[in-house]
C-alpha cells in the first residue's frame, strides 16, 4: 500500500543562503520526486565544519518521523576519491560524504547499515567536481524518498571515517570535558550526557568549573531564568548534556570558549 | 467536513538558523501533523527581543489565511513560571509565551479571546527546562493545526503581559513618536499609523524632524525613488506606518536611529 | 487535464530573513493557492544588487522544472515608472521588475517571450508604494502558478533593461575577463562559460593570472581537493564557468576579489 504521507527530506549543508547552492539542490529534488517535502535542517552550518554538521544531525534527528531522508552535504573533499556513505539506523536514512559527519549517529545507533554509494546511474546526466550535493546527492535522495531501497546503492562500509570522540574523562573527584558544541545564543554544550552519569550532581547543586586558568563557581540549576540576569549557570540542555550558560548572555563571549575547549569540573567544595 | 486546504503552521523565534532548533521543531509538527504546511515567519529575531518579535508578527499577521495558526517562540524566561498563551483573534491562532509579544495584536484586535495553556498531556513525554519551542509549542501547534479547540487549551487570561505602548504623542504643532522597528535596509519605521492621523500633511509636503540635536527638512512622498539617491525622504510605507528612510541607503545609518528613539515630528515652516 | 504537481513558486528577493517581508509575500501567495509550493531560491542578494540576483537566477533555473514560476523582487526602483516584466522562456515563468535581472536568462534563452505586467485588478486591493513584492508580485505569481496565461498579463516588451554584459575578450595569447560572482566560501567565478571556449588549455594545464598588479600561476584542476591546502585553484565550477578558488579557503581574500573586477588569464608559459 502507498505510504500516505508525503516522504520527507532534509538538507543540512554549509552552504549559506546567499548563493543559488539549495535553490537548485530543491529543484533537483522536486523535479524527481515532486510529493517530496523538504526541510532545512540548515544551510549555516561553517564552511567544512563537520564537528557542527555532526552535531545538528545528531541532537535533530529523534524528532523526525520515521523513514525521514536526511541529506548532508558538508563535504570539503567533494571531487576527491572520499566516499558517499548511506547510513539506515533509528528507521531513518543518511546519505552525506563519508568524512566522520555521520560519527555521533554511528555512536549512538543501537545497530546500523552503513552502504557506498555506487549508482552513478542515478547521478544527474553531468556531474560537475565541485557541486555533488546538486548532482549526486539530491537526485539520490529523491529515490531513497521515493522508496528505493538502501541495499540497492552499493555494498556495505565497515571501516567509516570517523570523527574523534570528543573528551569525557573522570579525573579524581571531577571530570575532564570536551565543549561540543556552541549555539547562537552562547550556550556552551559539554560533551557529557546525562544519562551516562547518573551520579551527577543534583540541580541545586554548585559546581567548581576550571577555564584554561580561571576557576570559577556556578550552580547547576533547572533553566537560565533560575539565576539573576548576566549570571553564569550549569543546566542540563535540551540535547541533554550539561550547557554552561548565561541568562540573557552568551557564556561563550564571556569565558572566552570555543568548541574543542576542554574544562575541568567537579563538585564545588 | 474536513478542511481541503493544508493546515498552516508558522514559526517566528530568535533561534536563528545555525542550530538544530529550528529543524527540530519542524521535525515535531510534521510527525504529529503529516499534512501540516510550515512557512517561516523569521528566525532572525535578535534574542529576546520582544518588541521586534512582537512587530514582525502583527505586520504579517494580515496576509494569512483564516485559521493558520503562528508560533511565536522568544522566550527569555523558558523555563520560568511564566504563562504560555493562545490568542483567538482576527480568525487565526498565536501561541506564544504570555511576554508580551502579542501586546500589538492585542491592541489591534477587534475582538479576542486569549487562554493560558495547560495541557501537558499534549507535551513531548519529556519537557526539557530550555526547548519549550520543540517540547510543549511544536506539539501544540501541531493540535491546532488538526483542529483542536482553542477553548480546549486552558482556562482563560485576562491580564496578559503587555509592551509599553509605542509612543505617539502630539506635542504643540508636532508630534512626538517612538522608532518602533528598524528593518534590513535601515528603514525606520515610526509608531505613527497613517489612520490614526487623518489631517497629517499629505505627500509632497516637507516635515521637520528633530533626532536628538540634529534637526532636518525631509520631504513626504510616495515612494524611495521620489528622491535623489542618498537623500532622505518620508513615506507612508508597507505596514502603514510613516518611515523615515534614504534613497539607496540606511537611515538608521545615517542617523544614527535605534528601535525605541524617540523624534519629534512638525510640518515645516 | 489539471496537472497532478503542485505549482511551485520559487522567491529570490534581497529582503533579507530578519523583517516581515518574506513571511507576508509567503502569507499573501497561499492565500491565492493553497496548493502552491514556494522555494526559496534565496533572500540574502545584498540589497539591491542585480548582478547577484541575475546570476543567482541563470543559474538555478535549468534545475527547475517545467512551469515553475520564479519571482525576483529585487527593486531598488520600487514605486517609480519602472516596468514589471514577466519572461516567458526555457518552459518556466519569472516575474521580476524591468531593470536587468532578467538579462542573463535573456541572453541564453534560445526564444522567449517577454510581457509587461498591467492588470491592476489582479493586485491586492491596496497597493502600497514600497512594497510590491507582496501587493503585485505575490498575488500575480499565485495566479500565474495556478495557470493564468502569460499572454493575458499584458502587452510585449521588446526594449527591456540590461545589465552590461559581463567582460570576456581574447586579447593577444590571453583572456580578459570579469569576476562575474563571487560565492559564500570565497570562490571567485568568472564569465568564461566552458561551452564557448573549446580551445581552452584542459585540467592538468597551468594558467598565469594576473590581478591588479599580482602575477599568479595557478594550475586547472578537477577539484579543489587535487591541490594542496591552502593552495590556489582553477576549475571549471558547478555553474560551468571557470573559478579560481582556495581549497579550504577564500580565493576571494586572498586576491582580493570583488564582483566586476577583471583579470586577465593566459596560458603558463
Amino acid at each position: 500500500m502507498a505510504p500516505a504521507r508525503q516522504p520527507i527530506v532534509t538538507l543540512l549543508t554549509d552552504f549559506g543562503l546567499e548563493d543559488w547552492y539549495v535553490g537548485s539542490m530543491k529543484g533537483v529534488i522536486i523535479s524527481l520526486l515532486p510529493s517530496a517535502r523538504i526541510v532545512d535542517l540548515g544551510h549555516a552550518v561553517p564552511p567544512g565544519d563537520l564537528r557542527r554538521a555532526a552535531w545538528i544531525l545528531a541532537c535533530a534527528r529523534p524528532f523526525f518521523p520515521e523513514r525521514t531522508v536526511h541529506v548532508v552535504v558538508v563535504d570539503p573533499s567533494v571531487g576527491s576519491s572520499r566516499r558517499i556513505a548511506l547510513l539506515d539506523a533509528f528507521g531513518q536514512l543518511f546519505l552525506a560524504p563519508d568524512n566522520g559527519v555521520l560519527s555521533y549517529l554511528l555512536a549512538a545507533a543501537p545497530r546500523y547499515r552503513l552502504y557506498r554509494l555506487d549508482r552513478p546511474d542515478l547521478y544527474l546526466p553531468h556531474v560537475s567536481s565541485t557541486f555533488h550535493g546538486r548532482d549526486i546527492f539530491a537526485p539520490v535522495a529523491a529515490r531513497l524518498a521515493g522508496g528505493m531501497k538502501p541495499a540497492s546503492l552499493g555494498p556495505r562500509i565497515h571501516d567509516p571515517v570517523l570523527l574523534p570522540t570528543p573528551i569525557v574523562r573522570r579525573e579524581g573527584r571531577g571530570w575532564k570535558i570536551e565543549v561540543v558544541s556552541i549555539d547562537r545564543f552562547g550556550n556552551s554544550i559539554l560533551a557529557l550526557d546525562r544519562r551516562a552519569v547518573p551520579g551527577f550532581p543534583g540541580e541545586g547543586r554548585r559546581l567548581s568549573v576550571r577555564i584554561g586558568k580561571k576557576r570559577l563557581i556556578v550552580p547547576l540549576q533547572a533553566s537560565y531564568a533560575a539565576v539573576a540576569g548576566e549570571s553564569a549557570v550549569f543546566l542540563w540542555g535540551s540535547s541533554g548534556h550539561l550547557e554552561l550558560a548565561v541568562n540573557g548572555g552568551s557564556a561563550a563571549e564571556r569565558f572566552g570558549l570555543r568548541e574543542g575547549d576542554v574544562v575541568f569540573l567537579a563538585p564545588a567544595p
